[in-house]
């Protein structure tokens, strides 16, 4: 038997599953308190619906899952004989979007609008392994669909950044951009409206290789020299400001709409955290339309969180056109940081054994009863070794121990 | 697109996840203060490991996840000259004892000796769909590693029993037997040794053929006429009792094993359910090498949970003796009766709803900030058909309603 969790995946022990679940518990509290709504859906998918799905390089991660029965057959036979290979019907999904999208299509009319869901749940990337780079691994979104108003990205900042507060992590920004910003200040430099992804590909690696670096990557893909150069130059201003976006751009609107987003969150958040426009935030997915924004924790590095307007993406898929914003926290990261920063659970019932001569486990269970509201009980029958059992318990974290036949105390462990 | 979710699977609703996150809780509420502890495994596990486990029909039922990249090329080119389908590299789990066997053999050493342990997670079995019959479901397990003790069964049939008292279901009966006594009274009919699961399989059938059933497909199997006519007349016998039992065995112990688990069960119960001896419970898995037990909804009708003890599975696995038993309750069962018993959940947090001017989102978030520790509170940008409105929020649940550039106080629905 292979002994060790499948590569990429991991078994969680009490004590790590215990923290996974306050965390989701704190997350999910600050969401339904903010009138947001839990929805579940299956990890499988219809491989058609993953197919279609904008993914990106996501689809080549994907998790195949075979056809069974007469279907299998068939499309082995189908493969011997002409190399079509159609072997698989279902998927593990890559993320949440593509589940709600069709959890949307099919229950809308049951559902709020807008509707403001949540989704709590795991997703599965066959990604190359590497630290905080998980195969399965959790994902915490809140999404808004069906409006377009600007309140929805004040709502989902304010709602995602008490999550985080509620969870532990205080000391983080958040850095707010919007697409139509970036794309015309690519077609202010000279680009071509065609070129707006590649070129937002390349200014997306300025905090790893530099403006320098940026340009040299354009002109090396063959853009006209004289935009990579304005491009270059426009985007090195430090800081570069709304206003400055505002001094290439004619259609002053998304300028206005970051604008009055930040100031609409600072004036609610009583200075707990900073949020910022940020010129070179892209991120990556492709279906974003409008605003995007990234949580970055100060203290300890790197995004804990992202997510932005996709206003096209759903109604591509139902034929329907659905705005849509989402928020998501990077649960597995925040997690890592917990346990980097030894967190402790506070307030969590404290674990108390019952030790008992193994004839006698109906007192036992009725003594443990009595302590059960007060602490997390566990019955234990007694042996010789005491004293080793006693060094276990404290190991594992109990707070005592009362050995019924012999008192009617608790015995307090030190620790 | 297709929009309903893939066969057998379910999307559950904003109100459907409540009751099941609900259910959930309050099942991990008591298995916790009973000093069980929860562990987490991944969905997906080696398929090797799936493939030696002994899941029986359950191993037809696998969902099997295709090798990627060069490793499907390789086993693609093998399919095609050899004819050797060796595909797929991984399988989504079927139930969660394998996991929690290959965890165990993973983690043993930080594990607690005698592990008591609790798994609440999905498994998947590409079962024909029916009512009940779902290929992604929620099973809510406790089982024991580690212990012979025969007080082990008596602590997981007294903390399910509380769980499902905490969930809210309460008119049920414990059903008990022992694959020791069922074996030895197929031997003293008349049986082989090895024609006991045979007989095993018919006799389990007996609920629902009767009897006379029973002995036809016992003589259609071909086993002597004499053992089957002596077999149906002993077990025909109502009440069958341990006495009953006991007379026809030579090693008493079984019986007294069972009956020492009844009498400690009522000693703690205080009347609140029934635990009864029942000679034909025979439960499927093959595993099983003692106790069994199956919970009963009397008001509902059909069993809401069971288990036993199968204390050579494990060290099969990993070449070690571990004993073990288990306990599992039938989560989408419960539900399901939940759901047809229009429960309520009992102390949930009011719904309210924030009305304010499209331009005021600021102050509407301070004011449901001020709510938000009694209620979960939605905001929503004022429109003009507001009694529309109103009957949409009333319809979905909610308490009530302010409009904050209209009044102060909160406009409680009739409902």
């Amino acid at each position: 038997m292979k002994t060790t969790p499948v590569k990429g995946t991991n078994d969680y022990l009490p004590s790590q599953t215990k923290l996974r679940d306050y965390v989701q518990r704190k997350i999910l509290e600050v969401y339904e308190s903010c009138g947001f709504e839990r929805i579940t859906t299956p990890v499988i998918e219809d491989m058609e619906n993953l197919n279609k799905s904008e993914g990106g390089e996501n689809l080549n991660l994907m998790f195949k899952i075979m056809k069974r029965g007469d279907k299998l057959t068939e499309a082995l036979d189908s493969y011997k004989t002409s190399g079509k290979e159609d072997l698989a019907d279902l998927g593990l999904r890559y993320d949440l979007t593509l589940p709600l999208t069709r959890f949307y299509a099919n229950n809308r009319n049951s559902l709020a609008s807008p509707f403001k869901v949540i989704q709590i749940d795991r997703s599965f990337r066959a990604e190359r392994p590497q630290r905080g780079r998980l195969r399965e691994f959790i994902q915490c979104d809140i999404d808004i669909l069906g409006s377009t108003s600007k309140n929805c990205e004040i709502e989902l900042i304010d709602t995602t950044a008490k999550a985080l507060l509620n969870v532990g992590i205080s000391d983080f920004k958040i850095r707010i951009n919007d697409r139509r910003i970036l794309k015309n200040l690519i077609l202010a430099a000279g680009f071509k409206a065609e070129d707006s992804d590649s070129v937002c590909i390349s200014f997306d690696k300025a905090d790893k290789i530099g403006m320098e670096g940026v340009k040299a990557e354009l002109l090396e893909k063959g853009f006209d020299s004289a935009a990579c150069e304005k491009f270059v130059e426009m985007m090195s201003r430090k800081p570069f400001t709304l206003d400055d976006a505002a001094s290439y751009l004619e259609d002053k609107e998304p300028v206005e709409s970051v604008r009055n987003i930040i100031e609409k969150v600072r004036a609610v958040n009583d200075g707990r955290y900073a949020i910022e426009y940020d010129c070179s935030l892209v991120r990556g997915q492709g279906y974003y339309t409008g605003t995007v924004f990234e949580i970055e924790s100060l203290e300890f590095g790197g995004s804990v969180g992202g997510g932005g307007r996709y206003d096209n993406l759903i109604g591509k898929f139902i034929g329907e056109n659905v705005p849509a914003v989402g928020f998501s926290i990077g649960f597995e990261r925040i997690v890592c940081i917990l346990n980097d920063n030894n967190f402790k659970i506070p307030d969590s019932k404290k674990k108390l054994a019952i030790i008992y001569p193994a004839d006698s486990v109906t007192d036992a269970i009725r003594i443990a009863d009595g302590y059960r509201k007060e602490y997390d009980v566990t019955l234990i029958e007694k042996i010789k070794k005491l004293g080793k059992l006693f060094g276990k318990l404290e190991e594992s974290g109990y707070y005592g121990c009362r050995i019924i036949d012999e008192s009617e105390e608790i015995k307090i462990f030190e620790k």
